[in-house]
């Protein structure tokens, strides 16, 4: 009844993905190596957590008999259900630290058994925490609920997992919340359908996952956020279910799911939705741009941004993460432009974009690369500065189990600011975080991307690598994610674009957050979790 | 201090528009003239309505001192304000028939006055009806607010006209709620930005009625609601004040936006918003396709919305449509396309959704026309297909009160559903409203048109004519408005797709909304409106 049973691989319990794609011993031994010589420090490699080593606290409440079939209480799945996958859980996982256990995880195999074991919850007085696959980065999905509860049960969707129901002519699908990316995606394939939402975590993440924290995929214009490919959702709440209509669009009334979607598993549990799918696109075309100065690629990509020409893929990465990321060197920016259709070639669009970027002082090395997927002679590049990039952005999650194992602090954060405020967003958090990094760790250093644009501001990533001292990185790293964090909200950004809020973000959060907004959303979960069981200390 | 000496013209206190764009009687009785000929029945027309034969409950408050430099008692504003503009509200004022006016009329000219206005409705227990122009067609503004209430003042943002701050970079601006179209697009020139929101009401309508209705504007594809437009607002609630940042997209809990958007003046009154703009179009070309077969153009349709080219315009009409309103005979379906941009050309993007169009059997008679704004050879057509439609779009509401006084029931009503929900909604819809006229009309004719489409679905806008009796009216189109109501949520569609909720729809709405959602916007509302003040019986 463990997750990794019902998937190809063995689910690692303490860190990212499936054991046999870890990154092995030389490897790791390689990167500590590689780290010592940059930071110009010692780096210590600590051997990965066992469960057997593990002193869990002994589950406080049992299920009754009625739901016990698909609950566990076994110390494996408890484990694995402890934390998410931030870096902040990582290196509790690695030091065999975990005082707050489910008490229980629940396998609903169907609504009616999430409606059974939220029953028992409020029965019982229990915090009920929805699980998807535990992909969260931001403390989203951990049970230190305080002792107002008198226990913890993780409900893992990760059982219902079907497409149930597709229509072809609107390009619609029902699809239950438990469905992993490569699941759902795999079921779509035979109707010639495809959702392409390819967040980082697409692997080891869910439709439900993705619903509930408003996650940002595959399309760096127009449809960004999972919000805009809901046509309607099925929620559980305490109070009942709650069910909107499959509209393609509606203006009566504030909409249902946006009230759903976001609310991190504090309103209610999604138990299906109705998705809009693509056609699986045909024409692709991929460029990387180079730019020998950075301010003059940010405007290139503002001016894409405004352009309405809607490109799939443009990311915009800096010098440094062109470097270690794409291997492109010698940049001052690197922006990976991508179009891709189902309907029409892509080459003008790509073209006037390319221009656009000449027009701003950018080059393109390797020039444009196209394709159609129906000429057997054009194949898909690899091998590229945008294939690198690609390959790297996959693998990085296996590469951070490896940091946390190193004692170094590896860790992303993220948000969205309107352009206008972008280069002074930039310069307060790089200078924000690199002093907490030199005054806290001695050094590192923090890079930055644009993961989506819209045409009012970017969404910038950044990625802090910074050494830490074992057994004292938790403590480095909070101080510099309150430098960093305070530092977003001061310069106009959001504390997340897509990472969600969790418990990690909740101070900003509500520094954020219109008041009149929280009072509403409070008395919106007193209708609808009237026991306050669902996610407590998350959001409301 | 009323809202016509802030304009051009003389706003009609009865009708729609302006006095002196009225149809004059030549006009009027040629159309009575052309209406009893179509209908095998004689048409009388009733004298325009006048403020002196009006009966009008005397105020039954007046505004305490320290506002009333602001407020109105004059029975000019208190009957200008009596009614939105829906074919109800038409009839019920030709006929004198006004029992619920405003007992006051407050034209804050600050937010701090917005403030103090609601602070005196909830001390006195007086109903808040936020009003931006008047233009609603769903009975949203009205005061038929039940004698729970001391009194009922209609709170009109006119005065806040003001666009307060640009932002060139990131292409957006602060503007106030009471800006009109005109106005708000006028100051926004100079900038070489335009919001390009034109609904049909664009002459009389407000940002803020706009936002608090969930309008439906210039776009037919990917942009199609305000909403998506939004960066920020800020509203004031009984409770206090909300105010969002201004961000370009964000994860951080359920949008704060989304709440107030399409609250219809329920949970607050918007004072200002900062709106995402566009650079002014450069390019732009349009095609007018003609199709034999309804179902073909269906298909046509869809297949351009499925396409990702993202048209501008993309509005089909019926058979019956396309002669009254584009005055294209002998088709059963005209597709009206529309590409623009201010980046680059769009000829590849229509020659691609008309060979789209010619696949589903469409039939292009006029060919393509196209402009670039800055070659001073080319200039936009008017005397085309297009051309003719924009202008009937444009006069249409004039029309309706020329109707109301020949007791012709003539109104629209509107939807969304998705692609497979289509065919039998149609056929539904124009049965039942077929039927419905037949019976208690005699005859008439019921006519649909697109007005946006989305990938996995149309919004279908019906048009209803047909012959009423003086006085009867209502009645007749309370019956006919039911019967077509059913048959939307019958067959899957939304209740309103841009029309708003108001006190006209709520009995579908309720139908349609998630209980649950109910429960929780109720909860929400008793948060930021104690005293249930704000624009009673309307969505909560």
């Amino acid at each position: 009844m463990t997750a990794g049973t019902m998937t190809a691989g063995t689910r690692s319990w303490w860190g990212w993905g499936y054991e046999e794609q870890a990154i092995d011993d030389d490897e790791l031994r390689r990167l500590a190596g590689r780290l010592a010589e940059r930071f110009g420090t010692e780096v210590t490699i600590v051997d990965a957590p066992t469960l057997d080593a593990l002193d869990l606290r002994a589950p406080r409440v049992a299920p009754p008999d009625s739901i016990a079939d698909w609950c566990s209480t076994s110390m494996d799945d408890r484990a694995g259900h402890t934390y998410g996958k931030s870096y902040r859980d990582l290196v509790r996982a690695v030091h065999g630290d975990l005082p707050n256990p489910p008490d229980v995880v629940a396998f609903p195999r169907s609504e009616a058994d999430v409606v059974d074991v939220l029953d028992w919850c409020a029965a019982e007085g229990l915090a009920a925490i929805p699980y998807g696959a535990g992909s969260s980065v931001v403390g989203g999905v951990e049970c230190a609920v305080g002792d107002a509860f008198a226990g913890a049960v993780t409900i893992d969707l990760g059982a219902l997992d079907q497409v149930v129901e597709v229509d072809r002519i609107s390009r619609a699908a029902r699809i239950q919340a438990g469905a992993l990316g490569p699941a759902l995606e795999a079921q779509l394939r035979p109707h010639g359908l495809t959702l392409r939402h390819f967040p980082q975590s697409f692997e080891l993440s869910t439709l439900g996952g993705w619903l509930a924290t408003r996650s940002g995929g595959h399309y760096a214009t127009v449809y960004t956020h999972i919000d805009d490919f809901v046509e309607s959702m099925r929620v559980v709440t305490p109070s009942g279910i709650s069910e909107s209509r499959r509209l393609p669009g509606s203006g009566a009334g504030p909409s249902p799911d946006r009230l759903f979607l976001g609310s991190e598993g504090s309103l209610g549990i999604i138990t299906e939705a109705w998705m809009r799918l693509q056609d699986r696109p045909r024409w692709r075309a991929s460029a990387g741009v180079v730019f020998s100065n950075f301010a003059d690629a940010v405007a290139a990509t503002r001016a894409i941004a405004q352009s309405a020409l809607f490109p799939t893929n443009c990311r915009l990465l800096d010098g440094v993460e062109a470097a270690t990321a794409a291997g492109v060197t010698g940049t001052a920016g690197l922006l990976v432009l991508g179009f891709e259709s189902a309907d029409h070639p892509v080459e003008q669009a790509m073209a006037r974009a390319v221009e656009l970027c000449r027009d701003h002082g950018g080059d393109v090395p390797g020039g444009v690369t196209s394709s159609d997927a129906s000429d057997s002679s054009s194949s898909r590049p690899s091998d590229d500065a945008v294939g690198s990039w690609r390959s790297a952005f996959l693998r990085a999650p296996y590469q951070r189990n490896a940091f946390a194992r190193c004692g170094v602090i590896a860790e992303t954060f993220e948000t969205a600011c309107t352009w206008d405020a972008f280069d002074a967003l930039h310069a307060g958090v790089t200078s924000a975080v690199g002093e907490a990094i030199e005054r806290i760790c001695g050094g590192g250093w923090v890079t930055c991307r644009f993961t989506h644009v819209y045409p009012d501001g970017p969404a910038p990533y950044f990625t802090v690598t910074a050494p830490g001292r074992i057994g004292s990185e938790l403590a480095m790293w909070d101080e510099i994610k309150a430098a960093a964090s305070d530092a977003l909200l001061a310069h106009g950004g959001t504390i997340t674009h897509h990472h969600a809020v969790g418990r990690d973000h909740d101070a900003w959060y509500r520094r954020q957050r219109p008041e009149m907004f929280g009072q509403a959303l409070t008395a919106a979960k007193a209708a609808l979790d009237p026991a306050g069981i669902l996610n407590p200390g998350v959001i409301v």
